[in-house]
């Protein structure tokens, strides 16, 4: 788990209870889940009323510290951004994200559509001052621990700017949510010694190079490191990033389940397996999906996570936690103070 | 294992002996392997004469089979390919590339510095008519079966031709080597629905659509699909796929020896994996690379196939077999074939 130790809070989670396969149900279990973990959160469900209530009948704890409020309409999976964007004003992904900008919430979690939740905060919340883009980053487990791997998808093309901004952002949320003092950054790009590699990557690491930053700067690294867990924070354009990350969860995917057909092939292949159980429990927990679920938007005057749409609650709560995480660690703050120190003339 | 059954066969394969971190035993040893697979090829073996015919002499039917041609030097595996360019005429790499531009061999293949083997087979082969680039494609293992994957790296930046091209080879490659009667083939990209993906993804996209071919182009693939084996051919361009490949084998790498680590953690799982041993083999042996080396360069006027440096023989054994797939299959006939069907009007 990579959720740093908190102390109780009085922090208040915009939850949009009807984005996810298994919402709203899981919104609500998940939220009892982190508020075990997070003593004294507050919560702003958004969603269906009646369907709210009843869920939040089964937890006390959760009823009392929840205000629910009722909307009527929900972001399809498949809508389009920039439907959801023109109609989706009643939604809850819409209203769950608004709270966040009207203050009435310090952060909003969403298991929707994750191009609507997106292109939302991004018109909601807007851009912090010094920032051009926003970015999703997201926490990968390594062999050494785990990374924070952005742009994960929010910007398909990619200028020198932008990933110079993204190597400080994953740098100060590896700092807030990993807890490393002083992470390591690389670029992603291909074998320096094989080939000559993207030229405006040089230009990056030039400028990365030069920048007297609370981050230690290690140069490119190839798609190999992102598991070796070379350095703490990989930042690449959105379209790789994407690639990388999905290609990485289906190889995860395909060898778990292909060694458990395996091990059920035979009466022996089995009985080892239950022997062995615990060592597989151990690899099961260390890849878990859930348990490294909560994409982050980076960049955004707001915090807003994304969680998986196909997880459960105990993926929902670990979401809702990266949002605590960020909201407690100042990482907005620490972002516009880094930037604004980076290069003060042409920021706003 | 992708290799087709052959029938026995005169091709002669050049051997670059020098290439790879246990060479020139692992070229030797692999050489024999190969050629029990494939009864009746012959090896141009070109490296240092006293180290080939001491190592030759433990593989009597081999040694029959096999010229060895003495060279001086050797392509560092830190060699910038510029430097290997202009300086390296005499290596074991630059003269294993000529036999088969001037006809002596049918293929060639290295374990050397790949940058510099690219290098020098587009100067010695020539692209074919109708390429504007070459390509470096890989076969990867997936859950249904094995694909074709390419670009690996020869390609940083890609026009929208090059990928049709590479789709075109792709397909020809997955037909040859994997024996695929009409193959499927993807384009790599983000996912449709969340965000726009790409803009000149879609003008391929709807290139291959029109293209009334050998092969059924079923769109967009995401990265996932990778593993899934969702089509018999991924494209993409060489930035893209150099970090997917990299990124799949270090989450496989680490797969393996985490569960190899927590499976010795304890006596009861040490036993639980000696009684479930089988399954782990036929996990192990599906992940294996070295069932699975041999990058073949496509598009060049000449075969050649570059086998992982750090291979031992088996793995450069399979290479070898690659390249005899590809001299039999005709694959470059084929491509001149089909892509001067595609356009006539302004190919070579």
């Amino acid at each position: 788990m990579h959720r740093r130790a908190t102390m109780p809070n009085t922090n208040t989670i915009a939850l949009d209870a009807m984005g996810g396969d298994q919402a709203p149900a899981m919104v609500v279990v998940g939220a009892d889940t982190a508020l075990k973990r997070y003593p004294g959160t507050k919560f702003l469900l958004f969603g269906d009323f009646t369907k709210c209530v009843k869920l939040l009948g089964r937890f006390p704890n959760l009823s009392e510290t929840t205000e629910v409020i009722h909307t009527e309409e929900t972001v399809s999976a498949e809508a389009k951004p920039s439907t959801a964007l023109r109609r989706g004003q009643k939604t809850s992904m819409w209203l769950a994200i608004n709270s966040v900008a009207n203050g009435r919430a310090d952060a909003v979690v969403s298991a929707g559509n994750t191009g609507a939740l997106m292109a939302m905060s991004k018109l909601i919340l807007k851009t912090l001052p010094g920032i051009s883009r926003p970015a999703i980053a997201g926490i990968v487990p390594t062999r050494r621990s785990e990374s924070v791997f952005l742009d994960l998808g929010a910007n398909i093309d990619c200028g020198p700017e932008n990933l110079v901004e993204f190597s400080f952002m994953g740098a100060i949320l590896a700092r807030a949510v990993l807890g490393v003092v002083r992470p390591t950054v690389g670029l992603l790009n291909v074998g320096a010694e094989e080939f000559k590699g993207k030229n405006e990557l040089r230009e990056v690491a030039s400028t990365l190079s030069a920048a007297d930053s609370f981050f230690e700067f290690l140069g490119f690294v190839e798609g190999d490191d992102l598991t070796a867990g070379t350095t703490d924070v990989v930042v690449t354009d959105g379209f790789t990033g994407n690639v990388a990350l999905k290609a990485v969860e289906g190889v995860a995917q395909a060898y778990s389940d292909f060694l458990r057909r395996s091990l059920s092939s035979s009466f022996t292949a089995r009985l080892g397996a239950f022997l062995a159980r615990p060592a597989f429990r151990s690899l099961s927990e260390k890849v878990d999906p859930r348990r490294h679920n909560g994409a982050m938007f980076v960049g955004l005057n707001g915090i807003a996570v994304k969680s998986h749409g196909g997880t459960d609650a105990l993926g929902f709560s670990n979401a809702i936690g990266v949002a605590i995480d960020i909201v407690q660690q100042g990482v907005n703050e620490r972002i516009i103070g880094e930037l604004s120190g980076l290069n003060p003339d042409n920021r706003g």
